[in-house]
This record gives structure tokens, sequence and C-alpha cells, in this order.
């Protein structure tokens, strides 16, 4: 019912954890059912996107880059660095817990959705996801 | 448990479904539970807003399309048309999956509450949900 | 199965009911399942950030704000004062549901994670929420 998944990052973008998530509700064997995705970091965050096409996510990582840029001068919470407070903001406008349904022993995810650990931070991490199934 | 919908869009803006999916957690009988709504594309999202009064839509409508315009000049995803990269922007600023409660027999919504499908696409498409329901 | 829980709020911020989410949790004896919660207003919102520094919390509420502004000329919907029209959009960029698995007979947040209710309007309010439990 609950799963665990880690996913190693190495800089601020966007990883892709569809084939590890598609693995467990292989694995677990349900037919018809949900899969609820959870990330336990304030400084990383979900988001279901295209991955056909590399420059859609490209282009999605630079523009809240720069809607949520680094060294804002109204900062207060800035000790643990400068790409600190931004991570909090981007992780905020995006999603902390996603839901799949679950048919024919499958994700249902569109064609051309993937599901993605969207890493806001600089420094390396091995971010926690926690995996719920009915 | 497993309901499909289409919504049929004609261009941009937000399209409600309430009474339809209202109408699926009426058919089921299912009289306490939760209902979760996904959409299976990347360029059209969902939304939990206001329905009673028409100019919330369009000014929340508005303030979207200009927060993400299109004729970025930093876009490089621009094959599928100009209106291709700011709808997978706008879709990952708002929600993916959305679930609501269900108490006698009926979604928790509030009041003022209407359930939507956002297309943010200018082409005519016909959006695939599913409905999950427990 | 389903609790409903209210936030007193004063004022535009975050007001965290990690606590009262925790309780729900241990009094309903759930060793292992999923909790989501459901805000049933458009006008306040969701979110899960860090509850360890008030300044992470103070500079992300400065910053909506900021990205979201009262006065703006293109606004239509203004009958209900000054702050309504930004709060409807301050509340479809972050959550109105949130959903979170349960391990052990509690929440698996995060070490610095704290589930709040934004309010976004400066009156007083008595914020309704669902929670539902499997």
């Amino acid at each position: 019912m609950i799963h665990r998944l880690t996913v190693q990052t190495d800089g601020p973008g966007m990883y892709e954890f569809t084939p590890e998530l598609a693995a467990i509700v292989a694995d677990t064997g349900v037919d018809e059912g949900l899969c609820t995705v959870f990330v336990r970091h304030t400084s990383a965050s979900l988001v279901i996107q295209e991955n056909a096409d590399p420059s859609a996510r490209h282009d999605l990582e630079r523009w809240l880059e720069r809607l949520v840029p680094e060294g804002d001068p109204d900062f207060t919470h800035t000790q643990e660095g400068p790409d600190d407070m931004p991570s909090h903001i981007r992780s905020a406008l995006t999603a902390t817990s996603l839901s799949i349904p679950i048919l024919d022993g499958g994700l249902t995810l569109g064609t051309w959705q993937g599901v993605y650990l969207w890493e806001h931070r600089r420094r390396r991490h091995a971010r926690r996801l926690v995996v719920h199934l009915t």
C-alpha cells in the first residue's frame, strides 16, 4: 500500500521518475485504483509534464527561474543560501502531492505525460517520496 | 471505481464540468468517500474556482495569460505554435489532479466552488479526464 | 472516514494546522493509508511549507502578494473589495486539495513540513476544511 522512492538530484531541474513509479504499480498487481505521490520536502516539488521533447522541459525550468529569481531584495530568509527562498516559492507554485488513477494494471497517464521530481536547489540531494496505492 | 469524462473545448478558457462530475458520483451511489479527477494532458489543467460571477473567471483567465504570454523570446519549444509553450507553463502552475471528499452521497464543494477544465490551447480539443471514486 | 476542520483566520497569511490534522489521524487509529485535505473556499488555499523558520513563511507571503497585487487595472471583478480578485488568483496558483500518506499511524510529512491554510482575504473568516482518511 505504501512504498518509498528516492530520487537523486544534482542541481536544479526536472528529474523524471515515471518508469520507477510504473514499476511500483506493476509490482503490486493493483488492477484498478489510485496512485498518490507525495514529496517530503519544501524545496523540491512534483509536476506532470511533457516527456517527448526536452525543449518543453527546458523552457519550463527557465521560465520559473526567471519568475522567482535569486537575490530578490525583499527576501529575509537568506541564511541557507541564495537558492533557498526561491526554492520554497517555486515549490509552493507547483505540487507537493499528485494522484493518478490506475486502470488495467497501469497508470492512466496521457501519451505525452511524464512524472517529475522538480529539484529547485543547487546542491546534490536524495529526495524522498512516498507512494500510496489503493 | 474508475470513470472517464471528456470535455470538449473551443479555445482558451475555463470549462465547468461540476454537473457531469456530480452525476458520476450520484450514479455510483457512493455515500462517503473520495473523488479524484485527473487530466491526461500537459496543455490543459484543472482548477476549482468561483462559479457564481463570470467576471471572476474572466479576470483569472486574463491574469494568467498576461503572466505567461505568447512570444516570449526565451522560448525554444515553438514548433507546435506560439500557444504551446505558454500552455505547458500555465498547466504546471495549476492542477493536474484534484481530490474532493464525498459526504451524504455528494461532493463536499463549497457554495461557490465549481470544478473546471482549463484549456490553454487555441485549437478545439476533446480533453480526456479520468475520475476515481472510493 | 470524513472529518471536518475549521481554521479561524484574521487577515492574510498562512495558518498552520498540522497538529489538528495529526490529531485527527491519531484519533482514527489508521495505521497505513492516505489523508486528503480539501478547502471549501475559492479565496483561501492550502500549502505545505517550511515550519521551522518563520522568515520563510513571511517571504513566501510577501512574494505572492507582490506577484498578484490589489488594484490591478485589468480587474473587472471588484464589487467584493480590492482583496477579492487577488484572493481568487492566489488560490488558483496554490492548492485546493492535498494528499499525505499515513504510515505507522502518522502523517509522512518531512522534518520541516507544516500544513497551512493560506488566507488571502483581509476580513476574519472561519475557513472550512474537509479531511478524508482511508
